[in-house]
């Protein structure tokens, strides 16, 4: 399998007229083993580039650093098999951190919950968030379009979700691509971890699809005052989003945007 | 918490030249355990509606019913809280099925592995699909605008999933919309499953977004013979669809069709 973030294909290409075999691009995706302090705690999905700040930002969602620093994130893949070398990533506390408990929110429940419990186990883990000034709905709506410029793989293979960071003037800070939507987002919170830049009190994160409950879940742990989104929210999502205060916009189509919660 | 399937709301919506408050119709998020034999299996954020086929599917998709009949399927939420009753599924096999094991596929893995043990492992479990005829690409580009027309929540909300089942001459058999992806899917493979209609051989598999690794290999799980995706597969998915001999449409544009297996 190909090592880079693209694989180039010879594709057959239809359209009623047209019969023909052409070059096309498509977006890598392999798999990523995710260690913390040597227990394997996830599998995912995801298209290689940016693995350490994915690794580092899975672990901070899923609420089991707990505050503890990382010391060191290394790919531990043993050779042979070569291929998946770069398949392995270890995050080390030295042991400050937890032991890997069950997923932060709904993945833990012993039985069935319903989304007001699941809000409620949010906020009983999560701190709620400072009562900052909120992004002008302007700037909240030029978000997408200058994220986008910014999208590389999207560019170029037509298929692929990305999460980025903005300021108070929507001038992007940071952008990721990924095949998954949850991981885009992690490798952008894990970014911030590692530059020391959490809670992310004055920034708005950006998520090119819609807003999910899992989305609203992420903004809120790392602390984000404001979540733009392309596309519309759930009615779970926006009732996380108002109980945790955090200002959401989405369904931004031609500067049109929707304020959820304000 | 609402229990349908869409929530009203009142929200902002401006333009640059207004600023009003509008209804707003959005799609339900909430949590739905899943029991197989008493053991809870998973908890997975879904859009109420198709519970049951929704379980079963996702049993059948993650490889834990080995074949085994499912003799009911029921809610068991306990009251109180009434308002989670509908929130846990229980599938009953009498014991015929195995114990939940490890996902089928990537997850069981102890330590990393890459994209071509991925798809090894599928082919040490799954059997070849069988060689049947191939679709005609023409049929495989009609088939995502026929189940648009039928994708009630999507014309309601504008953010919803669906997955579907067509036919030979591209009529769509069933459709499922759900938040998640992988669940509509899990929806659409359990109905078939309940109804005795596995494998799916002559069937082609529909998805509104894109064809992953995991689409493909549910597809493959279920026998389908082939899979069109409105966007773009991954390269991962289209290695894994020629392994299973699975026809892979996708990217479908204006009456233009790409096939990236044949």
């Amino acid at each position: 399998m190909a090592r880079g973030r693209t694989e180039r294909f010879i594709t057959r290409r239809l359209d009623g007229r047209s019969d023909r075999r052409e070059p096309d691009t498509l977006i890598v995706e392999e798999p990523l083993s995710i260690r913390l302090d040597d227990v394997l705690v996830a599998t995912t999905m995801r298209t290689p580039g940016a693995d350490f700040e994915l690794a580092a930002g899975f672990c901070h969602a899923e609420g089991w650093l707990d505050g503890a620093a990382i010391r060191r994130i290394r790919y531990c893949g043993e050779v042979p098999p070569a291929e998946s070398e770069f398949n392995v990533v270890s995050v080390e506390t030295d042991g400050a951190g937890p032991a890997p408990a069950p997923r932060l929110g709904i993945t833990s429940s012993a039985c069935g919950i319903c989304g007001t419990e699941a809000i409620e186990r949010l906020a009983g883990t999560l701190e709620p968030l400072p009562d900052v000034a909120r992004f002008e709905p302007a700037v909240l709506a030029s978000v997408p379009g200058r994220m986008t410029a910014l999208q590389d793989l999207f560019g170029t293979t037509g298929a692929v979700h990305a999460a980025g960071v903005a300021d108070r003037s929507g001038e992007p800070l940071l952008v990721r691509e990924d095949i998954g939507r949850h991981n885009a987002v992690d490798k952008v919170v894990g970014r911030l971890l590692l530059d020391g830049g959490l809670p992310a009190t004055s920034l708005c994160l950006y998520v090119s699809g819609r807003a999910s409950f899992e989305m609203v879940q992420k903004a809120w742990a790392a602390g984000f005052c404001a979540l733009v989104a392309v596309s519309a929210p759930s009615a779970l999502a926006v009732h996380t989003a108002r109980t945790a205060r955090l200002q959401l916009g989405g369904f931004v189509r031609n500067g049109t945007i929707r304020i959820y919660t304000d």
